[in-house]
């Protein structure tokens, strides 16, 4: 994965997005926010008129050639067929797509454009790594790439100016811009997406056995675990499709897992040891949300005896205008103790515990 | 399941809780609330006076006979000795707990009791169907069971009165008590809450063989699929390993609808299938988020083939005063016309398409 930071941005416009469901109606309204020229079309008129009366861009109304950037961002089956049709059709626009998959996308442009004698360097592929359980022009908003990555996969026939235009179309919209190999990015969603998505779909199904009652007792979990499983079956069997021996290779991994994981049912231990490699990898993945995993030192109070006191207690830590990061019961079972462990940065833990120790409070060094 | 609409509620006091983590914390809390008087007891003091100073209840300090019921709410593995030596200690009490697995906590509990020739008809099991990833009385809230579904297993043995008094509870936590069966009740989280948690671990764990920087493409979903598989570990351990018989049958149909999923993989069509099953399932446990899926009529009104119309559209739609449930954009080929579905109440449907007919737009009939 490469850092695109070297890469001086520049967005020419006029801009035509090819498909106006969810993404591309959001990208259309994140670029007349920052102020492109932006242009739509969708095979689907319909689509194309509620997107532009939600603020998208304008209807396509310019000659082919007065393009300098084109948007493809329609079904994934249809991707690769609609990028060699608009390189032959713009020869003066930068051509990228949204799709999922970016492996496949690249074989089949290659193959039909090849078929037709194109040259596809003024190809580069990219996927905005956002969206919703919602599809259509709709719901589409100008923030639903802000702080997401979009990967971009540069090829060494790609020109520099056009790769840089891909990367201020995923900075105008807010993402964070990375370089990424079309085969190793689908290595990568087929891990963190589409392996996920199946995973989700696994859980939801299950429930068709189960009795209508049992329903009543579902929680937020399991609502968590199978909130993607709702989404449109068509969109994802065409992913899934475009991807499938990533998946494959994934899914049997899964397998491999639930076995181990049947056999170590009866043996607690064992049990609990494959629960916490799990909490491992979400506790992971949870520190990447959006910010690192913040480095803390605790500072350790001891509980004092009596309940009033221990408002007092957090009413000093507040009064020591320290940013507490997580607070946590401790036990000494030798003293038959509690403390508190309130961590906070690194280099406030010497402020709090001074100020603690300032209002009597008892802190363990 | 049975409905204990018919059921009067009465709750006694005073009551004690014993083990005062979150789900005991937030029980004490939601009770004090409800103007109840509460007394809290825990193994560690920490934890206690934690509890209390959230607001959780008192310190336990009444002689044993004072007490009229008991929640133990300790962890999955001491609950039922817990159960045993409160229903000695605590002659007037009804006993009851929250233990997420009800069979093997009646069993062990008839077991021990008969050892000690205790007669255990004053113990009414329970399972209040809320949690957060969250552990221990700091993140403790009155509001954490509110329209949460809480099962009470009621037996022969049990008395009337002291199945009134678990549902009172239920209730004063903002609960909506259902009674089933202890061991349809094991079955049901099994379908629901256990299996769903190994889906998420099997998930999470997967991340082991990922590298560090295809993390970074993670998305909403994987974060919705993995979240709980950031829990503590040591708990789940102990409600997986007591209700070990039905997790095992729901893992063996998972592995039997994975092998499937396989199979499936290189046919797009039965790959679609199997994901429509999936869907469905989450679509219906969506549904019972809290309220039921609401019957709705579409309107359909022809969208105008010029952007700017549509605001005006969108503005007549809410001057005509009839809440809208959900939009969809429509599409007829044969007359490459768009329309937008508007979905409503089934008695505001005339009102809508008289209104939108009025304001000159053409509504489909």
């Amino acid at each position: 994965m490469g850092n695109l930071e070297s890469v001086e941005p520049t967005l020419n416009g006029p801009i035509l997005i090819v498909g106006t469901g969810l993404i591309g109606a959001s990208i259309g309204k994140a670029l007349v926010t920052a102020g492109a020229d932006v242009h739509l079309w969708d095979i689907d008129r319909g689509n194309t008129l509620v997107a532009a009366g939600r603020g998208a861009g304008k209807l396509d109304d310019l000659a082919d050639e007065a393009y300098r950037m084109i948007v493809v961002a329609t079904p994934p089956a249809v991707v690769a067929p609609t990028i060699v049709e608009r390189l032959t059709r713009h020869p003066q626009a930068v051509i990228t797509d949204t799709a999922s998959v970016k492996g496949a996308v690249l074989s089949q442009v290659t193959a039909v454009a090849a078929g037709h004698g194109v040259d596809i360097s003024r190809y580069v592929g990219s996927h905005p790594m956002a969206g919703t359980q919602y599809t259509g022009p709709l719901t589409a908003s100008d923030e639903l790439f802000v702080n997401r990555t979009w990967v971009i996969a540069p090829r060494t026939d790609n020109r520099r100016e056009d790769v840089a235009q891909v990367v201020a179309l995923a900075r105008a919209c807010g993402a964070r811009a990375v370089s990424m190999d079309a085969n190793e990015h689908d290595r990568a969603v087929a891990e963190v997406s589409h392996l996920p998505h199946l995973m989700s779909i696994l859980t939801a199904a299950n429930l068709r056995h189960a009795r209508s009652e049992h329903l009543s007792l579902a929680g937020s979990g399991i609502r968590d675990v199978t909130r993607i499983a709702r989404s449109q079956t068509t969109m994802w069997r065409q992913i899934l499709t475009s991807n499938r021996a990533e998946v494959r290779s994934q899914l049997e991994a899964i397998r491999d897992d639930l076995d181990d994981l049947l056999s170590r049912l009866d043996d607690s231990e064992r049990l609990e040891e494959f629960l916490s490699v799990g909490q491992a990898g979400a506790r992971k993945l949870a520190g990447k949300h959006g910010h690192q995993m913040v480095e803390t030192s605790a500072v350790v109070v001891e509980i004092p005896d009596a309940p009033g006191a221990l408002a007092r207690l957090f009413a000093d830590v507040e009064d020591a205008g320290v940013n507490v990061e997580d607070l946590s019961v401790e036990h000494d079972p030798a003293r038959e103790v509690g403390y508190l462990s309130i961590d906070v940065a690194p280099d406030r833990a010497q402020t709090l515990t001074v100020s603690m120790r300032d209002h009597g409070w008892s802190v363990r060094s």
